[in-house]
């Protein structure tokens, strides 16, 4: 079990005066799956309970103990009992005085109290030193040792001395201590395992309705048509053809709403002359979700190169060029080589090409620990530069694409036009705009107001407007 | 070179003030390459040697003494010798009480000595302030500069200011000091370096013993089959077509042995019908390596995807292609289009786009920067929700795949089954007895056992069972 | 607006009694967008100005003061001055002693000053407490909470209480603080957010020169060639095929180029006899940039693959085809199989998916967060074993894609030979050489080198010459 154990503490049964004793409050779930971790990791546990004969599910080698008996065991007591019990600690409250008390809980949903369970802790037993601590840790995660999520404990608390204590705790039992200050971080902390991907939420749900929109507007425009005016079934089209319809429209549509909230914001910052009144509160939601939406952007249009590199393996399209073949075989005759049409085709191709491998490289430097290892001038680059850079191939992409079938009348059944070009219509003018937004004439003014000038400097010196780092 | 360099700190030969002493015990290559690492950024350098007057390798710029000498001269003194030598530092036990001694020393394999070697030193010079560090850097990454690899260092020991000494230094050179908290950690920092991935050695040796069975059994059934049967050469599919059988089945059964630990372990609480005791050896070590599972599987689905791709691009296939069209030219027929074989096709290509696309989503979260960033909810979401859908769809991908041929007759030359059909039995049965499990009737019990849950519950409030956090 | 928030504290306006009062100095850009955060997370701000009548731009809630007044108002002043306006603060010299001075500076360019700012902060008040701290962090990103780049912000100081302090405040503002130890870690923090991906200049260069190189190099002789002697107009080549011929060289030639200067210092360190003298200044400096070569390889790696994979469906590539096969039905001859072309066909695609898989493995190792996690022994594998074993492949790859067209007569237009020939130059000398390091009677001496080892040991015991982990 060893060389695959990740915990980096064996059992230590041949050290037993290193063993530190720490008292847990509760024999719950959480309590016995932690004390049992603990004494795996050398500690030696005891367990406060209101019924300590009742001890049949602790771990062996941990005693159990009524409440204030076991807490005079320990300096560190462990509360692994729910908020509303609470208040009982405050029958012990001398007891308890100078002690640690972890607060592991967690509640049932987002601000479920005006006050953090550690807060509302550290006010019941002011003379204690609350830490919080292990709430985002799984029991089962404890247990089984499979940390494969995140090994990172969220630690905060007012003195620094028992939050060190603490993060000791924390980093012998193969865990990743992450010092977030005060219990000012308490809100934040209890909030974190309460999440499921908050920032996602906006742009997939978006990126749904867009796609299912779209995907039914095809169906009816090349499935329904076909049926109806021709009488051909051209049903299978669902399972690739027109997803590789729907995914590049996504795509190249979500990418266009990741730089729109930045046109707003400068032409408000025009209009209005100032930096520093606030956006209204749709625009500064748009722009903190800007990450997610490029993200899901580049899974529609990694979706898209996915569906169309395909293409050639298809027994449809196969058919579809042999039955090409033969006509011109049985005809006697060859088409010829179409210059423009070799143009076109080829560049249409290569421009996607490029855009997407911009797209893969934004993806990239949007990890974690990429952007993490880039300045700000740097990251700007790359999101802003390169990013424009990806809108303008992609929309060229489509436009070239479009090309070839603009002018035809049968791209017109039902007088409904192509998916694609309703899916160039933001990308279109944010790209007008933003054009406009860097002429000299108008960048100028905006430049000054995003560094914070004013018209009139009436301090030379003082006011401290670094170039580096001030414009979006 | 400033640009160029990655350490912080230049040489600061301008600031003889500021340069603070440090001796290290021993003149080997280690100690060299860290003195001279040292000496470039700004510390004044003693060496401890047995014979001080033979220093034609020291760094130019350090000093070379007497060890008791030397020991005078700093608090900081780095052991670069090795563990065997350890014992003369007893001749200077009081020269070095109170002074910091910094274990940079590693083993030549795990487990070769009961105690650590910084444990062993700290028992020796009890006096002393032991602090590990240094250990997992490479002196040929100290002087060449080229540490594109972890520029991690782990530190621990006892005393929290010699900790924070010798964490200075590490940053200093332009390095990271993690804390891994007392010297109870030094096991893990001295086995890590020794590590050549561990937890991958088994998936690796696994899906190696897969691919070389279904690779020979593939060769048999296409190439030998049809050498001796139709006395057709096929030679040339080991290159593409056989590899490309090989790596869907290897990734599909390893996708599918990721989840079966978890119905094992499933199956065996519902037996036992608690989740306190302990599972299997092998359980265990097969939980702690399913991701490493699921990366490898990964990597074959990707050379699967990329084998597919350009099954166009094959000399064969257009050959083959080619043939075919000729045929119908000759005959002077065309094959009609076949509406359901068009569904079949379409649907089998798509559905095995939709799992690789989920699997390289799943591959994602795995980073490490990534799943740091999620929490246990969102973990469980990915891992468990979108691991299932993968192969959900991964298997459905394989059955129409198969769909199209299981009933042919030239499907079992010498009644050997297709590979296809071997490589489905392990997926399928993990999706069947998964829906057994997500039954409500025994979804229900499997879930009270495992937030610890017990029948005739007694205490009413106190025990801690998170519900947001103790499934699997 | 607080479930998007990626601010960990809300604001507490119901909580007085916990605003810890700041100081800011400078009423800039930059001092008004961080007292405006840190009034948000619970801060109460005074600014410190020369006109402290002129407040028009203050943020609302904020005390403007002059200088002194606003000093006296906290033990935490934040400069958010320039560096050229710090002399006025020796007139304040009594009021700051034994003050926290938080130096948020930056400078325009790279060593500007020869004493960094805040090193210079430091000595002209010498009683006060200098802490460097958020100068990588944007005015802008601030304000309107985009911090998807780094939340990190570098913190050092010589003073550990103060850094805590201020530690503290920039984990309040959502932000990761990250202590670089000492003032002397000033340099590289104030250049930090200067830099435009230093590291990649030359090898992004290097890529650009080769490629434009080979793509004029392929102009004239694919394009300008066909439309000069045989007038044919292959013009749209330029699109993809163009740029198919040069990715692949590029990224061949740039991977090759990662070896070679391991190459060339094992030849200079068995020349010389030892390895502790420093390499020329340019070995150092490509050694040092090896890692983003690889990466641009990578990436022209990249294009070259999905360059290739659209290949089927290109127009120009479906006509030829076409013309190929109805060629062969108006002759009434089909063209039989040829088994060597298949070999061939096959062995080449093969061998580029497999160096191409290599090839991403190596790139996703050198993540960040990844490479954090292997340790040194583990890098070396995959980056010296896995990187050669991937050198081998892409080079396979050319000599076997070349193997059908070396002797062609019509490959040598105009006396040009192949732009793949000249590719396989460095690649080809690179494996030789490294065949000849790795024989055993070259390898035994170089290694020996590597370790420090001298011909006759004097020290039997004492050097620490640890064998895991010397040689490159």
């Amino acid at each position: 079990m060893e060389k695959y154990s990740s915990s980096p503490i064996p059992l230590v049964e041949d050290a037993p005066n290193k063993k530190q004793t720490v008292c847990i409050f509760g024999t719950g779930d959480f309590g016995r799956s932690l004390g049992q971790k603990m004494m795996q990791c050398g500690y030696s546990i005891v367990f406060g309970s209101r019924n300590p004969q009742d001890s049949s599910l602790i771990p062996p080698g941990a005693t159990v103990l009524p409440h204030a008996e076991a807490a005079e065991m320990s300096d560190i007591i462990i509360l692994a009992i729910h908020r509303t019990c609470y208040n009982f600690l405050e029958t012990l409250k001398e007891m308890l005085s100078g002690k640690v008390l972890v607060d592991v809980s967690n509640n049932l949903k987002i601000n479920q109290y005006p006050q953090t369970n550690a807060e509302y802790l550290a006010q019941l037993i002011p003379e204690s030193k609350v830490v919080k601590a292990f709430n985002s840790v799984s029991a089962w995660a404890l247990q089984s040792g499979a940390l494969d999520a995140s090994r990172q404990v969220f630690v905060c608390g007012n003195d620094s001395k028992s939050k060190e204590k603490v993060m000791d705790i924390v980093r012998s039992l193969g865990l990743t201590p992450l010092d977030k200050g005060s219990l000012l971080a308490t809100k934040e902390i209890e909030d974190y395992p309460l999440q499921l991907f908050p920032m996602w939420k906006y742009p997939i749900y978006l990126s749904l309705a867009i796609s299912a929109f779209f995907f039914f507007y095809s169906v009816i425009r090349d499935i329904v048509y076909n049926y109806v005016v021709k009488n051909k079934d051209f049903s299978f089209f669902i399972a690739i053809s027109i997803p590789n319809r729907v995914c590049p429209i996504v795509a190249l549509i979500l990418l266009a709403l990741v730089y729109l909230p930045g046109i707003f914001a400068a032409i408000l910052q025009l209009y209005r002359g100032t930096k520093y009144r606030r956006f209204p509160d749709w625009l500064d939601k748009w722009m903190l979700c800007r990450k997610q939406l490029g993200l899901v952007a580049l899974a529609f249009a990694f979706l898209h190169v996915l569906y169309t590199l395909v293409i050639p393996i298809r027994y449809y399209v196969r058919w579809r060029l042999n039955s090409y073949v033969l006509q011109q075989a049985f005809n006697n005759k060859t088409d010829p080589f179409n210059t423009v049409q070799g143009w076109i085709s080829d560049s249409y191709v290569a421009l996607g090409i490029l855009g997407f491998f911009l797209f893969v490289l934004l993806g990239i430097t949007s990890l974690p620990s990429v952007s993490n290892s880039v300045n700000w001038r740097e990251f700007r680059f790359v999101q802003s530069y390169l990013g424009y850079l990806t809108l303008v191939l992609c929309t060229a992409h489509t436009l070239v694409y479009g090309g070839k079938r603009f002018l035809h009348v049968r791209s017109y059944p039902w007088g409904l036009p192509a998916a694609y070009i309703l899916s160039l219509i933001i990308p279109c003018i944010v790209l007008v705009i933003k054009f406009v937004l860097i002429l000299p004439c108008i960048d100028r003014p905006l430049t000054a107001i995003r560094q914070g000038w004013e018209r009139k400097p009436k301090h030379v010196c003082e006011p401290y407007n670094n170039l580096s780092r001030s414009s979006v």
